[in-house]
């Protein structure tokens, strides 16, 4: 069972992605950072709840998957704020070694498939990509219009900043991005997003 | 959008999730229990690796969706230890509870859907039930013979009641359960799990 062995391995090298923490916390916890791991549960879960604002008709396994699978480069790469404007062609390189490395753990077959639905989503070309992409980016919005803008306001994050980062969620869904766009001016409103 | 307010009240709902601690320590952290929602992505995701090891072809999308909600109930009911024996048919009514009103969130077809999902889960008649249930079993006896046997030297388990709780991952998967009989034999070959 050499196959099994290696799928194995890559499952329990998968552990480390709760132990990658992003800028959101946790509500209503203890001040705790929200870790990758818990982020990939709650946005395919999401790409489930909400399939029916996808622009197009979407593969929703193949979705499920690609979030289940999309940043388990942070294992080796770490988490990128989505504001850092540094975050540069050197952090791609990284997650893309970090993709072969991880999937490269794999019986070759199912290593390669993984790989390309990995680079597929980062590709952000085909509907299924888009509409992933579109909730990955949707739910810090909805966490911190939940939150007072926690990961806002402790980074200094401006209105403008937020549109110009997020606007591609409409590539996947309009619906939501209309709905985005009324949780960013709300959150202004309450002062919790600078205006600029 | 009366709709996707109801929608994105559920998904704020599930944060909760985050929350819920379980019995096994996330490796090699800070000595902190894993809770429900990364164990969730980690089941979900464990479900498409190994799918090759159903006993019956299953729906990989039905599977996935099962997972990454059946502990979802934990947000009103709590996380029931896998050796508590003392978790009765009060806790599963209960947990019935929390489901009616989790789903019961949602638009009612939407939420009938789901509602059915998880009962089938819990049935564990189907072909995906089956093998989502056999997942379900078997990822904390990875994590322990990952881990020193932590949760099982934590609350004094012995191979006996490892063997009478998981036997039933046989019905999911034979595969999996003669690598899982391998790994609990180890474990108290190394005398991380009592043989009695």
């Amino acid at each position: 069972m050499q196959r099994l062995e290696q799928q194995l391995t890559l499952l329990m090298e998968l552990n480390k992605l709760k132990n990658v923490l992003r800028k959101i916390k946790v509500k209503p916890a203890e001040n705790r950072l929200e870790n990758s791991a818990e982020h990939s549960w709650h946005v395919a879960l999401m790409a489930v709840l909400l399939q029916e604002y996808a622009n197009e008709p979407v593969d929703i396994k193949k979705v499920m998957i690609m979030l289940l699978i999309h940043d388990v480069v942070e294992i080796d790469a770490g988490d990128t704020f989505a504001y850092d404007s540094q975050a540069s062609q050197a952090q791609f390189e990284q997650e893309k070694q970090a993709a072969e490395r991880l999937f490269g753990l794999l019986p070759s077959d199912q290593g390669a498939s993984f790989y390309q639905l990995w680079c597929e989503f980062e590709q952000a070309e085909t509907p299924e990509a888009k509409y992933a992409k579109a909730l990955d980016r949707m739910i810090p919005i909805l966490l911190n219009a939940d939150n007072q803008g926690q990961s806002w306001q402790e980074h200094q994050i401006s209105k403008s900043q937020v549109v110009a980062v997020n606007q591609r969620i409409q590539y996947g869904s309009e619906a939501l991005w209309a709905k985005c766009q009324q949780l960013i001016d709300e959150a202004v409103a309450q002062g919790w997003l600078k205006a600029q």
